[in-house]
C-alpha cells in the first residue's frame, strides 16, 4: 500500500515552530544531518516561508536548507531544480494550494527526483496543502463546517507518494469530517485520514504512527452502505468505521487496523 | 428506550423561520390547531424569542401561543406556570443554555406538566440548548473545532425525555464531532446524536426520522475499544460505528440500526 522506501511525514498544518517543535524535530531526526529542501511550490506568494523554516529548523540542527520554488511548470524541467533534490536527504512541502503542487510537479523531472530521494531512504514531509497532495487522489475545494452535499467535492490526482488513502488537514480545527466522509463515500476503497493541526503521521513499513498534539481521524467506508442522497442533497451513509488516534498510536494500512504492535504484545 | 407518548422534535438550532420553515411546519402539524407554549427558559435574556416564533408560526396556522419564562426555580412551583402547559398541545424550547433549563425545571411541577403533556399525546420540541436538555445525560461546555482531550467535557443530567442518547447541536457548523466522540467514549452505552442546524429528528415509536436541510450524525461506541489517552491527553478510541443520516432516513433506537423500514421493504 505504501512504497517500501524512505518515510513520509504528513502534517495537518500549523506545526509548532517556536515551542518544543515535536514534529519538526522528527523531520530533523530523519534528515539526519543532511540537506533539507524547503519546497514552497504550493504558494503563489512564497515569500517568508523559507525564512520561517530556516529559523525553526536551525536549533534542531538542520542548517543546510535550500528552497525549491517553481514559477511555472516549465521550471520543473530545468536541470538546476533537480540538482537541489539530488543533494538532499529530505524535502519539506509547505502549505498553500495542493492543486498548484500537482500542476507544477506531476509528470516532471522534479517528481522523478522526489521518487529517487525516497528510493535512497530520504524523507518527504508536507504540511497542509503539502499533506493533501501526498495521496493518489486528493481533495481540492469542499466545504468546511457543514455536512457533505453530494456533488460539492472535487477530487483530482495528487502525487501518489502514498496509495489507497485520501488525506485531509486542519481537520478538527476546520470541521472537515463532513467532506472527508463525502470523499470516502465516493471512494470507499480508500481510507480517509483527517489530520489535526500540529499533528502528523509518520508513514513507513506499510503503516504509520501518530505524533503531535491533536488527533488523527480514520474513516473506513469499506464496509459501509452505498451512499445515498436525501431530498436535501445531503449525504446519507451508514456503517462507517471510525478510529480516533493520538500520539503513540500505530495504524496498519493494509489490515486497516489500529495498533497491531500493541495487540501482538 | 423512549416513552411511548407524544413525539419529541429535537432541532439542531437555527431552524428556518422565514423560508419554507420545514421544521416549524412539522411542529405546527403536531400541535394540530392547539396551543403552543414557547418556553424561553434557556435564556437569561429571553426578549425577542417569543415574538420571533409568533411571527414564524402564524403563517403555519399556529396562532394560540403563550410564553413560559422562569426568572428563578421558585417560579416553576407557581401554579400559574403549570396552567400554561395544561391547556397546550405542544411546548417548544428555544435556545440559550441547557444548564439553565435543567436548573429551573428538573424536579419541579413544570417538569411534571411536561410529562403529562406527552402522556396525553402532546409534542415537546426544542432547538439548540432546548435540544441538548432532552437527554438523560447532557453535555455542558466542551470545546468545538478540536479533537477531544480527556477531561475537557462536563456531563450533567438533562430532563430525560429521551433515554440512552446524548444529543449535540449546531453539529457540523461548529465542528463538534470531537466532543461527541468524547461523550460516547465516556458513556459507551449511550448513542451520540449530532444534529446540524436547520435539521431535526422526530422521535416516536422507539425511533426517529430526520427532517430538514442538513445531516444527523450517529456515533455508536458500544463496540468500540476502551478509550485511551495519548501522551498529549488527546482521546484515542477505535471501532466507533458512524452513520450519517439525512432527510427521510429512519433510525431504530433499540436496534441501533438505520432504516429498518427500508430494509424490511
Amino acid at each position: 500500500m505504501t512504497d517500501t522506501n524512505g518515510p513520509l511525514i504528513i502534517i495537518g498544518g500549523h506545526e509548532d515552530k517556536e515551542g518544543d517543535r515535536a514534529i519538526l524535530a522528527e523531520v530533523a531526526r530523519r534528515v539526519a544531518g543532511g540537506r533539507l529542501v524547503i519546497a514552497t511550490v504550493a504558494s503563489r506568494k512564497p515569500e517568508g516561508y523559507f525564512d520561517a523554516y530556516r529559523e525553526a529548523m536551525a536549533p534542531l540542527g538542520v542548517t543546510d536548507l535550500v528552497e525549491l520554488y517553481l514559477d511555472s511548470r516549465d521550471d520543473a524541467f530545468d536541470p538546476a531544480q533537480g540538482v537541489l533534490i539530488e543533494g538532499a536527504t529530505g524535502v519539506f512541502f509547505s502549505g498553500g494550494d495542493q492543486q498548484r503542487i500537482a500542476d507544477m510537479i506531476r509528470g516532471t523531472p522534479v517528481e522523478q527526483q522526489l521518487r529517487r530521494l525516497r528510493a535512497r531512504g530520504g524523507v518527504i514531509a508536507g504540511t497542509s496543502a503539502g499533506a493533501s497532495m501526498m495521496g493518489t487522489t486528493m481533495m481540492v475545494g469542499g466545504a468546511s463546517e457543514q455536512s457533505h452535499r453530494i456533488g460539492d467535492l472535487r477530487m483530482t490526482e495528487g502525487l501518489g507518494l502514498i496509495q489507497g488513502v485520501i488525506i485531509d488537514q486542519h481537520f478538527a480545527e476546520r470541521g472537515r469530517i463532513g467532506r472527508l466522509l463525502g470523499a470516502v463515500a465516493a471512494h470507499p476503497e480508500a481510507i480517509g485520514i483527517g489530520i489535526d493541526e500540529d499533528t502528523a503521521i509518520v508513514v513507513e513499513d506499510g503503516g504509520f504512527s501518530v505524533i503531535g498534539d491533536g488527533a488523527v481521524t480514520i474513516v473506513d467506508a469499506s464496509g459501509a452502505s452505498l451512499p445515498d442522497r436525501g431530498a436535501s442533497g445531503t449525504l446519507s451513509i451508514r456503517d462507517v468505521r471510525l478510529h480516533l488516534l493520538s500520539e503513540g498510536n500505530v495504524f496498519d494500512l493494509a489490515g486497516r487496523i489500529v495498533d497491531p504492535r500493541a495487540a501482538a504484545a
